[in-house]
């Protein structure tokens, strides 16, 4: 693999695991979650849980932390979808 | 890697691309888009483009078709954001 295709998978797994960043935050300040799909946070979780479980599987550094990173996230949107419907 | 191993990486591919149908229907059916983070589905569009280029650049065609599904329903989501803000 060049340097270049491994430049590119680190940054588009950068950019996919802080874009719930803003989402987050936008919750947390307007306690408003009527238009977030409960449906959607909740497979979304369980899938990154899963991606976890598979990171430390195949022994994985950068899998596991990237799924760590986008499940406490996507933990804390669930939650507060919950919370505030 | 053994088989449960595979599968658990399938699984987990499969529950992170479908997770974004719901939200996509949602707001499809609803129209409203003030509680969705701007910011967090265009980050997540260009993060999952790359995805798609390192897909491409590796040849892994679970990870292009994986990311094809995921950045259709991203941009469409991102779409009606913009479209409906």
């Amino acid at each position: 693999m060049t340097d270049f295709t491994q430049n590119i998978g680190f940054l588009a797994a950068i950019l996919t695991t802080i874009a719930f960043m803003p989402q987050a935050i936008k919750i947390y300040k307007t306690k408003s979650v009527k238009d977030i799909s409960l449906t959607m946070w909740f497979i979304f979780s369980v899938g990154v849980f899963l991606w976890l479980i598979y990171g430390i599987l195949i022994m994985s550094i950068p899998v596991i932390l990237a799924n760590i990173v986008t499940l406490v996230l996507s933990l804390f949107i669930l939650f507060f979808k919950i919370k505030y419907s």
